[in-house]
């Protein structure tokens, strides 16, 4: 037996994709017309990895530096990847609406050796005829659910039609869009995007969840909105209801604040958001669950990494998401799939999406994603469905995300300071 | 393009060998004349999967019965792995020899876990025609340095003629011993085993190295030998000449009171043996150095995990060794490639081996193993040697290694009890 020639990356590709997204409202704004996503197509000896990141335009300056740096490079060289990354890569760029603190060099880094891994992984999937689960230690299950994800929003964009969800800006609202969720798709458990009305009107939604669906479990995530007396109190009105809450304050210290009396494990992707958070927050008991998203973790390999790192300290594992497509999706699947602790319902904001880029996109089933079992990440780009949502990206104006900006284009007092209350 | 089938286990054999061992002293006794291994071979499509772990009976009686369940589990799923140990394991088996504290479930698992997961590797490696390296994320170094590893010892085994290496019993001999592994192999740092002569004389093996070879790094490794107040004056007399300082003393609130005040770090093999101990010796700031090996931390995996948190929590990472043959250099080359931050000279009791299973053992360069890069381990087994290692595994009549009791058959009042000074 003789070794494989190494597969060196031939080239690579990024296409900044723009589509549209419904007026979902955080803690810091609301989600304007369009999102913005950058698609990753790396090409090595005739065949393509594809990776999805963030599409803003700092990034995908940065993205396209590293890319100038890649060819040559063994699709199995994950580490040489790293390395490639921290030679191409110059300081930290700022993530505004990511919500994950302030920047940093290594984080920087992380979100861009994502960018590729991903894709790296996709190839050597597709060279060896593997799924990425079983480069990542083979799947402990089948399918991964998902939680549905509701939001707080208008019935539409200013000035536009009302959406197909239509508005909700109370309980009834998040209520029925939360069956609207789960007849679409199934979930089995919800999470409620807080931080955007007053507290009162929060539990309340929380207490109308609790009444429509005795059974689901239920996550409220505020984005820090609170301060720790608030975050405190609405902690002790949602006890046994809540599986857990996300975020309530800002920092670890205030996180370590509220953990020590709230009834609920207190969850974050915000104040433990790269490795260099990981020491000081479990330390401080400020954490019982930390949110993985591959994208700003360092890749599927790092979210490993962090998940073995919470299973030695014993803290609890699940699943953040931006606004994302197809590839994206898939790639989360595997992840999730092969980490026997990642054992909470993963977030996807998946069903707002009206437009992906693959050919066949995942769908859920009863509320979860059936691990894919081709090579690599299992989808394919749609090239037509590329370059429309190309042409959008070069059309809509947006080239950085810009949540608060755009709520206080509409309500000119807006103030995206927090805490808030 | 379509999947690959799976590639399920076919047959697993467990061939206990045994082989020659000099009167290697430890804190605990002394190498019996003959040391036992297992070598694992898993086979799948045609393929066959290397594996090495202990020797010693009732780890042996564990082996089998995993091994009885493995057919049928695809070789990419080493998640799959860990749950059929979980599900056919009984409880603890305690590890008398590898002085890695109280046997625990997870502890015996772990070893369990490891002994099948480096075959597993090899399979996958082969199957795809890619170096176990390219599994663990591509090699960072072509090259692994090892130590020169020191041993006080005997001219012979009582009642036998002198072995190549002749006696080890005071500071030149030691530095005799260190001259000869570096003519033979090149090594470029030297690691002693203490903790069998009183700490005083064992200073004065350290500052004779230290002078005869003014530019390589030193080591010393106890073996838990020494009472916190002893270790410390032990690490004051070596501070500013040992890169580290190994287990002096037992324990994780030992090891800190040490670590408080010693001038250099302090590395373990024996107060952290398992993912559990880590929390805790990472809080009180008990080490510096964590050695890992992957036939007692659950594989080259669950290594480079650990590595990851090792560096996550800024605590530097080294290989640990017991008697071994070329498969275990073979995994521990690819994983201490793969591995950015394990930087340190690994371990390896290698030089002290005379006769191996493998068909070309791999060799030192300049104290170096450069890394396979054919696929898998790029080891392959030599069938007579195995035949003829297995023989004398069922003549030489230990089935249980006992350094203790091999030193009392000698030396009548001997007493292994640690700390000793």
């Amino acid at each position: 037996m003789t070794v494989k020639p190494l597969l060196p990356i031939d080239d690579v590709v990024l296409t900044p994709v723009a589509f549209r997204d419904p007026p979902l409202m955080t803690a810091v704004g609301v989600h304007e017309p369009w999102a913005l996503r950058t698609v990753v197509e790396v090409r090595a000896g005739g065949l393509t990895g594809l990776g999805e990141t963030y599409g803003d335009l700092p990034h995908l300056t940065a993205l396209r530096t590293v890319a100038a740096a890649l060819p040559g490079l063994d699709v199995f060289d994950t580490n040489g990847l790293a390395a490639r990354v921290t030679a191409a890569s110059g300081g930290d760029r700022p993530d505004r609406h990511g919500l994950t603190g302030a920047s940093s060099v290594d984080k920087t880094r992380a979100r861009l050796v994502a960018a590729f891994e991903t894709a790296l992984l996709d190839l050597q999937g597709r060279a060896l005829g593997r799924p990425v689960s079983d480069l990542l230690g083979g799947r402990v299950r089948d399918r991964v659910p998902f939680s549905a994800y509701l939001f707080y929003k208008w019935a539409g964009h200013p000035g536009a039609e009302p959406d197909e969800w239509g508005a909700a800006l109370d309980p009834d609202g998040i209520v029925a869009q939360a069956r609207e969720l789960i007849a679409r798709h199934g979930f089995d458990s919800i999470k409620l995007k807080g931080g955007i009305m007053p507290p009162d009107e929060e539990i309340a939604a929380v207490k109308a969840l609790r009444a429509a669906f005795p059974d689901l479990p239920l996550r409220l995530d505020p984005n820090t909105a609170w301060t720790p007396t608030t975050a405190i109190r609405v902690a002790e009105a949602t006890a046994g209801i809540l599986e857990y809450l996300e975020d309530p304050t800002p920092g670890i210290d205030g996180m370590a604040e509220v953990a020590a009396v709230a009834g609920m494990p207190l969850a974050t992707n915000m104040c433990v958001v790269g490795f260099a958070d990981l020491a000081e927050a479990f330390a401080k008991r400020a954490v019982g669950v930390v949110l993985a998203d591959h994208h700003y973790w360092g890749g599927l390999r790092a979210c490993a990494d962090l998940a073995a790192i919470c299973r030695t300290w014993d803290v609890g594992v699940s699943m953040h998401s931006n606004s994302h497509l197809g590839i994206s999706l898939a790639a989360m699947t595997h992840l999730a799939s092969a980490v026997p602790n990642l054992t909470y319902d993963a977030d996807t904001h998946y069903p707002w999406l009206t437009t992906d880029v693959v050919a066949e996109p995942p769908s859920f089933l009863d509320g979860a994603v059936p691990v894919p079992t081709g090579p690599g990440l299992g989808v394919v780009l749609d090239p037509d469905r590329l370059a429309r949502m190309h042409e959008d990206y070069l059309r809509c104006g947006i080239r950085e995300r810009d949540d608060s900006g755009y709520m206080r284009s509409v309500v000119p007092s807006y103030d995206p300071a927090l805490p808030r209350w």
